[in-house]
């Protein structure tokens, strides 16, 4: 079973996971994917995966069998697993809990494809459906604190298999930079009475300059401080601290922006390999006054190296603005 | 002229610095490291950099002509400039400040060289001085607030020449990661009565498990909760917050225990791209109860995928005591 460790020092989770070291990497001897025909993830192939938690299917087709346009299992080189005892313990200075949570793959599309961007529009709304399904189903168990959804794209970002994939991983304590986040977000609304990221859609929306898509119910713009060339953020224009709470409106509206936005990057930078994350708030929390949640896009083309690793300080060599400027071409 | 912006969630910063772009990366299109003969860094080209601000030289021999054997010299692409003015300034949410600093090179030697452990240890001992008195002449700077040194070795951990070298990035803010660990630190100083590195170095010594080199002044071990396969911290036995005060004793055992260490790594991981890190304190602080300067080395074998970066947590599959003992083989 996986275990949790926590930094002396910085408070820092990790998860240990012997497990993880046996998964599969297409990509790792000659960064090149292996062929459709043996992949996994691909419809036909149903009896290589783990049997599915949910899946969105033709009428009358069969679990774990043809028919689906999105499936969702549990991962077979889990992080965390669903049975055992999230209980902590510390030996001397060292923190320790069981590595109990959840880690599940959405398979985005029966075929073989490697992005976003090569799904319809709807294939994109039927996957941050199953993402929010998952949730809703997820925050049930009083153990699990935290959904983080994200998907990684190329071996850049990475990814190991090509097919298109995203994960979610549910965790038994608050992730670091999460509650740093929220942290943040709420001395904001204590000094100044208002959500911090609807002031940042107000004021990007006022500027322009930053601004790569616009629709009646959701904005996407490159954040002021972006740490990445090209980052980008897609926010619901009204208020709302769960992703889960999302109304069927607003889906497929954040869907459709998704799938622009991404093609935006991928025609300003030659598709690269990329990251992105759902940031939203714990599954017991109240709905929050402070938190807005949002998708962070990461295209990853520069190397992370050790001045970031050391200092959490980020070199970004392209001016979210002229970023958006070429995206907006 | 870089400019620093901060993140008005976190309080984060980040430099946009537009002239990185054009920097040169051999790594960028085959991965292939370019032949020493056309290298920048070797000797006897020594035209192709900026002038140097330090070297440790033969007798007689010239500043930027050859008989060096330790040569200090300005990034030609720097993400800091010494030049103008940090001053704050505001414009609605968001907070910026001109991007003053330093972004030096140390290359650790005249020949076409890649690892720290191509080296002689003597050589090492010389490159550790130079980041001594470089830190020390930079510190007199009151504009300057924090010296970082760091190492990238191979593509894989954000080097973009092949020539053995570090670097030294010192900032006008105190970078929010080394904020964290001193914080960390001084909480646990708070409760505890005593520095948190000493109770591990104590703990480590007396598990012995995750120990991998021990001499009469300095330890090193892979970290209780690494975040990374093979991560490995070297500490001196006693209790110092700045690097730049080592005396010349444990400055050569360290030099000695950072060649070795590597060497381990190497050996266990078939030279793996890898980071080191210097954490110490800020230049203005006074000597600190609760912090302890140490080096951290980071094995780049495994790539950061979305869910470290969405949530700061880090999956790591090879136990801490698995990797020590290998690298004690």
């Amino acid at each position: 079973m996986p275990e949790l460790r926590k930094d002396p020092i910085t408070g820092r989770w990790v998860i240990i996971a012997e497990n993880r070291a046996g998964r599969p990497d297409e990509f790792s001897a000659s960064g090149e994917a292996a062929a459709g025909g043996s992949c996994p993830f691909c419809e036909g192939n149903e009896q290589q995966t783990p049997g599915e938690v949910f899946a969105w299917r033709e009428p009358h087709s069969e679990p774990n069998g043809p028919g689906w346009r999105v499936r969702v299992v549990p991962n077979q080189f889990p992080a965390l697993q669903p049975e055992g005892d999230a209980g902590r313990s510390s030996a001397g200075l060292y923190e320790t809990m069981g590595g109990v949570g959840v880690h599940e793959l959405v398979i985005e599309s029966p075929h073989h494809l490697h992005s976003t961007t090569d799904l319809s529009v709807e294939n994109v709304r039927e996957v941050l459906d199953a993402y929010r399904l998952r949730l809703i189903a997820l925050k049930r168990d009083p153990r699990l604190v935290y959904g983080m959804i994200f998907k990684n794209v190329g071996p850049a970002a990475g990814a190991s298999l090509f097919h298109t994939h995203s994960q979610l991983i549910v965790t038994p304590v608050l992730p670091i930079l999460v509650e740093e986040e929220m942290l943040g977000a709420a001395r904001y609304h204590g000094e100044h009475g208002r959500c911090v990221y609807c002031a940042m859609i107000e004021e990007e929306l006022a500027a322009k300059a930053r601004m790569v898509h616009e629709t009646a119910t959701s904005v996407a713009f490159c954040p002021f401080a972006g740490r990445h060339p090209h980052e980008t953020w897609i926010l619901p224009n009204s208020h709302a601290s769960h992703f889960e709470d999302i109304t069927p409106d607003i889906l497929a509206d954040v869907a459709a922006a998704l799938h622009d936005v991404l093609g935006q990057i991928e025609r300003s930078l030659d598709r690269p390999a990329y990251n992105y994350i759902i940031h939203t708030a714990p599954f017991n929390a109240p709905p929050l006054g402070h938190y807005h949640w949002h998708i962070e896009i990461i295209p990853r083309r520069t190397r992370i190296a050790g001045f970031e690793w050391g200092t959490g300080f980020y070199i970004n060599a392209t001016p979210p603005e002229v970023a958006a400027a070429k995206m907006r071409e």
